[in-house]
């Protein structure tokens, strides 16, 4: 088995803000950048693991050398010695040193930085067993699973034995399910056409565009002007119809009284639900907003920094859509618990995507969620934005707005090495011509 | 008026692994440290700002990067441009760049670092003033102290016209309590005989040693192994009686369901409080706790990282002790609104000290908590660690257990020289003879 020989970070960043793709009320100009990881290995064929962190743009730095000082924890191990106790690894990375988990613990850059190491490490994993991520996930045993996962401070809500429990409920329909997967693929929805910063002609001539290619279910950002947020909620329902579905997304600009209040002003297009809003920490607050807006359902999780977090939005019943991120928790073993966790309180689990990667981390979390943990598609939609996907080995394939099961050993995060160059942040070539 | 020309950042780490001072159940060997700011000035007299935050040892660096990062936002900015609206200077500076922003938001490294920042300013506000900060608050008309502030994501439990009250509510007693504490001091309690890594012999003559100073309330810290903490507890039991007071400490270390069974193990010992039962973000975990261990109080906020969280701590009923971090919340502001929030719910603020620095913070803290804010000292008492005081160029003073009021101007946090070039990280000498 191989042994991890060397950990690579490189500061990726996107010019994304000349163009304010991606902008919306909380952040008006974001760079899409990446915190990437590469695991060098000994093996003789090349065999390399890859990661990344989500940021948009400054604080990329911030997050590099976070992934610096936790590289000595993983620099020097064999595979199999972390791969046959994983939950082990990952806690000795999140908490081994106590030292670097004070700046957390559990939060910020430094899960930021333990996010692209912890993905990277599924990554190689999966490259070495020939298989995408999820189905390295589905084809495990439950046991084993089990053992990838630390339930350090939610076992209030839920055992390892319930979790075991949870995974063994639905082996039953798990061929059925995968085969479905692999013929259909993963429902989807878009927010390309939904971004604050862009006219009110792109933001027509995008949704016509997403019409025609089968989308069903649409995102816009509001928390701006609301005036502006009715003008283009309207415009998007004269192009969408009623039948389709419109979900918005406020970034956390509100306090409490406000976002239902606005709310109240935004109830008339029919929103699914209400993303973001407000503060990303404040858990009864979101369980008083959804109280009080009654049919709009509510929905966060990108933001949201740990298992703990999520334990006690589902304990709180403030959540009807669980937006977990893949590169914000500490990477994919903490996300599983989200996902287990989710299930047990019977919340539809719809991660957060767009940015660089995530679309391709979040489609193998969704498909292991359906084949393996919640055995349903109700209420659940994945999102999609048409972002930078050019820039990846094997990018996300949209047919009809669903996912198509992704088929490439790994973690599909791997960057082309022409954009890796081109992107290294300040001296790539696409950081010289600005 | 000066402006602030320049912001220098230094790594600062003192070895105090080598002693195991310091040591608990989580953070078995901490190297003290501080990320500690300079904002110089165009002030002919040499006028400076210092802040730090704290840390132990590695991942200083981290925040010294997001220190880096941020400081853009400060260089070229006048002093009274700043202190004329503090609160939108202070909202600018956690929210004006969104992709420093994302790394948070309001939290972990960049919010560290954003506390140093602060702080400084502080220090540099109150030293151009000729005062001491919290001299500096008192004296502040309560209007201009409420534009100091930012109450964005906490209006639902506190508006500004409502903090207006509650300072307006206490104005007849100030001059009062001011005479009160210049002539008796700040009640306090000690840690330095509980840490986790002392033997036996150490516990117990430190004990006696606080005894004889005067000191009437001891902290132990617990997690570890529960017989041993048993053993310490009855040893420090032995030492201080029953007629005194005694605290325990768990440092994060339990479950929430583990917690309540440990405690009712060292319930014979009867702790006022448990402090840090479990995860620091666990909110409704802690008001599990509480309800369910009834007589012992439940203490927590050395890692609370923002506001949003200790107002829900303080909504769902689970504290008994709120005790703030003036480093880990983003500066003095953000721990303003924290001690408002708290005087509204009727819940005594024991700020968290020791570390480096933490002692020369709160005692301004909680000298305007108590002669502007709750006007009482009921419940309070103020943490105080006898470690690396003597860097500091105005150190705490403390006398029978008390802390003296600090008379020098600013925010008394200003180090040494001659202490930071000896430890400077890697280069200094403290570092060199390891």
């Amino acid at each position: 088995m191989p042994t991890i020989t060397r950990l690579e970070v490189q500061d990726i960043r996107f010019p994304t803000s000349r163009s304010l793709d991606g902008s919306d009320a909380m952040n008006a100009a974001p760079d899409y950048s990446a915190t990437y990881v590469t695991l060098h290995t000994d093996a003789g064929n090349g065999l390399s693991g890859h990661g990344l962190t989500f940021t948009i743009g400054r604080g990329n730095e911030i997050c590099v050398k976070a992934v610096e000082s936790l590289a000595y924890l993983i620099e020097g191990r064999r595979l199999d010695d972390i791969t046959t106790e994983m939950g082990r690894f990952w806690r000795e990375l999140t908490s081994g040193d106590s030292q670097l988990r004070w700046i957390g613990p559990e939060k910020g850059a430094i899960h930021l930085a333990t996010a692209a190491i912890v993905n990277a490490v599924w990554d190689l994993w999966a490259k070495a067993e020939g298989k995408p991520v999820w189905k390295l996930l589905v084809d495990m045993p439950p046991e084993q699973l089990i053992r990838c996962l630390d339930f350090r401070f939610v076992t209030d809500a839920l055992t390892p034995e319930e979790a075991l429990g949870l995974l063994r409920r639905n082996a039953a329909g798990r061929a059925d399910r995968e085969r479905e997967m692999r013929e259909q693929g993963y429902p989807a929805y878009t927010t390309s056409a939904g971004w604050l910063g862009y006219d009110d002609d792109k933001v027509r001539r995008l949704a016509r565009e997403a019409l025609a290619e089968g989308w069903t279910h649409f995102k816009q950002k509001v928390g701006g002007n609301l005036e502006e947020d009715r003008r283009r909620a309207q415009i998007l329902r004269e192009e969408i119809g009623w039948e389709r579905t419109l979900m918005m997304d406020a970034n956390q600009m509100w306090d409490v009284d406000e976002a239902i209040a606005n709310m109240r002003r935004l109830a008339e297009f029919d929103p699914l639900w209400i993303e973001e809003p407000t503060s990303p920490d404040d858990i009864l607050g979101h369980a008083e907003i959804r109280r009080r807006l009654g049919s709009i359902g509510v929905a966060t999780g990108e933001h949201c920094h740990n298992r703990v977090m999520f334990k006690q939005l589902l304990q709180a019943g403030a959540l009807d859509y669980c937006q977990v991120d893949a590169a914000r928790l500490g990477g994919l073993n903490e996300v599983i618990v989200v996902l287990l966790l989710a299930a047990k309180h019977g919340v539809p689990v719809c991660p957060h995507a767009g940015g660089v990667g995530l679309c391709e981390y979040v489609q193998h979390v969704s498909l292991f969620d359906y084949i393996a943990v919640s055995g349903s598609l109700e209420g659940r939609i994945l999102e999609y934005v048409d972002h930078l996907h050019e820039h990846f080995l094997h990018p996300v394939t949209i047919r009809n707005g669903r996912y198509q099961v992704p088929t490439a050993p790994g973690y599909s995060i791997s960057l082309h090495p022409e954009s890796l160059s081109r992107h290294v942040y300040p001296d790539g070539a696409a950081w010289q011509d600005s």
